[in-house]
């Protein structure tokens, strides 16, 4: 793959320097199981945590830290003899956790592998201390709310004690998060969780997930972009992602769905054909947001091509690419979606973007070229799978879906008429293949606002998001399903992230479409 | 406890730097199940060791690597990627392991407590690795020669390869064991093992054990002042361990058995009436080797009261504290043994060798007092325990022991040709109390010298500590017997050091009494 190095050197340039600041554990809490509570545990505050200096523990005993919300960082222990004689080394397991579950059910990496995904994402460490008073730095940056510590050893001649403890977060911003006094309380509490999430996930560059897979993916890095541009304003992480990415087009210009900046820069080697249509929306706002004109003049033919590579796989003007052939289609993870109609509105999309891109670099032959191939796609879309009369969208094997009815009102296959009659239909449709998670559900409520549903969406945002805020969240989860607090496409729940990049969108809908909604 | 500041000053003064050289893993070993091989286990070379920078390794594969010695020192790993996409940290369990067995054998310190010693001892941690390639350095130092890698992960995505592995060995003296040329190859050999072994527990005190206890304990102490004296003639190390024990004297003047020297020089509260009558020796011994008369004249009433002390608790003349009465009384660790001789032995050995140092110090009339003591407790013993017979000294409850025996010859209480006597006796004796280790071992040899008995003294260098060189062993075990390969007296093999301080002797043997012995 011959990677960009001007581009790789813009993207060093725009690397930005990481804040840090102390953040200490509020509360001890006991995790005790509730059937009530989020996954079925609840964390209940006992005491303050600067109490466990003065208690002593010994083999076999547990306790847990609430840092009182999710914070990215890294740890350190100050650990401490209160008794006996201190006659051997210390051994501690240490589990950094998201949320209460992941706590409250430890598994042992080195004998179990739940799930299909790497068990090293686990938080999980066994330290051992040769001679106390030590003050032990944890060597990985953790993801964390929650630090549950168990006492291994010692186990007989004495006693230690937890000292201090804490978590020097670091991002690019670490400011508290302040709730917006203009907004309802409901509506507040699901903005500051969603700008927590945001936060939480911008380093040097927009990850996906803090504590999984830390990777920066065109998908997330598009909604994180509509976020920052209305709370944080980072452009700098913003161009010095698209640089990354853009880096390591491979010899046909197709981007990698994601890549990676650690040790060194490197592409991800993944090909998400909609991930790389998503590139040209986000090129598009930056160029809009920011102003600057040279990154997105820079950046510009690595768009176009991502957009003529969807092209070149059409048929008869319908965009029917197979996952596996060299592609990954993504959607969404719901197991059984058929993509089909929302990557072709994906591609509709992302024409109608270069067209807006190219008109704002002057160009508006080409851009008017552009939106007359948008047309003729749409009038095929319309002409293979729209049904006027209820206003959904099927796929050739007659598939009804959210993503179907949500990409075609994005990308403009259906007016705002026939959208809101769709979406209303496929909401009551016994058959309709629902979203997995908040990635879809973002683009349904856009859709939404876009069909003029503003009470709708503003129901979903506290339906959805707010659920997650009743639950006890203070970072949208990576993964949500009201109705199965346990679901995960990993096959293992603790896999799954509890901050995650692409379901921060809340930020973006309360502020750029505000006027709609309150 | 007043701690004395003073003398804790002065061991701070004599604290030597540290030496380091960089060591590299010779072989790739196999582990094999081998009745004939120490332990159970053998370890056969399969491969060089950096044919494994060329090695794929994922989940589940295991290596172990053989350093060719044993060593102490701090290690670090090179990981690298070296197939497929690197998109999950890496988590490997390392088990460094003196012997074979140790590493053979791994248990899971979460849930398995083998023994009543601490398990943090085990030498044995999980790491996760973000970022590959990544050089990893572990946070403690280790006593090893065999390094076990076991890859978690991971398992899937990518395979990783063990780019480099080396140790940066430290202590007082790092230079490579040459072996004598003037020696028989077979004493040359126990000769370099015992080198190796009081080498390997040099550091800032002579230690015990590198691995465990890592501490300074008077016992060790008095008989790696010997060793070294002949060998590597660090007498700064000697004197910084005396200024140690000797500033943590409790308010009667009694030592601690050991005391630590971090994070900061504290006492180990541990009472050993034997272990502080050698303290007299010790010290008696650094002023003939060193010539540095200013210490021992520092330390002289530290050592005159010790032995105070133990005539404090003689009861007509005779000395027979009792273990658990504010005491611990040592001689050696096997279960039934009777201490009452020895520990007389001890103490009549403790006055003759400060009666030596008071005349060194030019106290005649002192001096000659403390001859007279003791010859008051010799004739004692001879009454209470004293068989002219057999040789043999009987306890109060008729137990016949090494221990016995050996202790009467080194304090005086028998002559040359009675203690020959007595020693052959004990030896053919059906129910005689042996020795269960390396310590109470070295006290017979001696005692065989003392008393003549070279070709015995010979036979039982050759026996005993051969027998350890010629299982494959580098350094001289803490608990060795050739009928039983897993004794302990811990509860858990393991847990045994296999590099012990109290086992070095034979350096000292062969050079203080190599025209006797060769």
């Amino acid at each position: 793959m011959p990677t960009n190095q001007r581009f790789l050197a813009a993207a060093a340039a725009a690397c930005p320097a990481l804040d840090r600041t102390i953040r200490l554990p509020v509360h001890e809490v006991a995790l005790e199981r509730d059937p009530s509570a989020f996954q079925g545990w609840s964390a209940t505050p006992v005491g303050p945590a600067d109490a466990l200096a003065r208690r002593p523990l010994a083999g076999g005993h547990v306790i847990v830290l609430d840092f009182g919300e999710h914070l990215v960082g890294r740890v350190s222990l100050d650990l401490a003899v209160i008794s006996g004689v201190h006659d051997a080394p210390v051994r501690l397991r240490l589990i950094f956790a998201e949320l209460p579950a992941e706590a409250a059910e430890p598994f042992d990496p080195l004998t179990a592998k739940p799930g299909w995904l790497s068990t090293a994402w686990q938080q999980d460490e066994v330290i051992t201390c040769d001679d106390l008073p030590a003050s032990f730095a944890l060597p990985r940056r953790y993801a964390f709310r929650y630090l549950r510590i168990e006492v291994i050893e010692p186990r007989g001649a004495f006693t230690i004690a937890l000292a201090g403890c804490r978590c020097v977060q670091e991002g690019v911003d670490v400011a508290d998060i302040v709730t917006d006094p203009t907004l309802p309380g409901d509506l507040a509490a699901i903005d500051a969780v969603a700008r927590r999430t945001l936060r939480n996930c911008m380093h040097t560059v927009f990850e996906d997930g803090p504590k999984r897979d830390r990777r920066l993916w065109i998908g997330d890095l598009r909604l994180q972009a509509l976020a920052n541009a209305v709370t944080f304003r980072r452009f700098d992480l913003v161009k010095r992602s698209l640089y990354l990415l853009a880096a390591f087009a491979r010899e046909d210009g197709a981007l990698s769905g994601c890549c990676y900046e650690r040790p060194t820069p490197r592409d991800g080697s993944l090909w998400l054909l909609d991930y790389n249509l998503l590139f040209v929306a986000t090129l598009r706002d930056y160029l809009a947001d920011s102003g600057d004109t040279a990154t997105a003049r820079d950046l510009y033919p690595v768009a176009r091509r991502q957009v003529e590579i969807g092209l070149a796989l059409l048929r008869l003007d319908l965009f029917l690419p197979e996952s596996g052939k060299g592609w990954w289609l993504f959607v969404d993870w719901k197991a059984g979606l058929d993509h089909h109609v929302a990557e072709h509105g994906m591609l509709v999309y992302a024409l109608r973007q270069l067209g807006e891109l190219t008109a704002a670099l002057g160009d508006g032959v080409a851009a008017a070229n552009d939106r007359r191939t948008a047309d003729r796609l749409v009038a095929a879309a319309r002409a293979a799978w729209f049904d006027p009369a209820s206003g959904l969208l099927r796929t050739a094997a007659g598939q009804v879906s959210y993503a179907n009815q949500a990409w075609a009102v994005l990308s403009g296959i259906v007016d705002a008429d026939e959208g809101a009659r769709g979406l209303r239909t496929v909401a009551l449709h016994p058959d309709a293949v629902r979203p997995a998670g908040p990635y879809l559900w973002h683009h349904v409520v856009h859709a939404q606002l876009l069909c003029g549903m503003d009470r709708e969406a503003l129901a979903l945002l506290r339906g959805y998001w707010g659920g997650m805020v009743r639950a006890g969240a203070t970072t949208f989860l990576e993964v949500y399903d009201p109705a199965d607090q346990r679901l995960t496409p990993y096959g293992f729940v603790h896999a799954n992230s509890a901050c995650h990049a692409w379901s921060c969108t809340p930020a973006w809908f309360l502020r750029r479409w505000r006027a709609r909604l309150l």
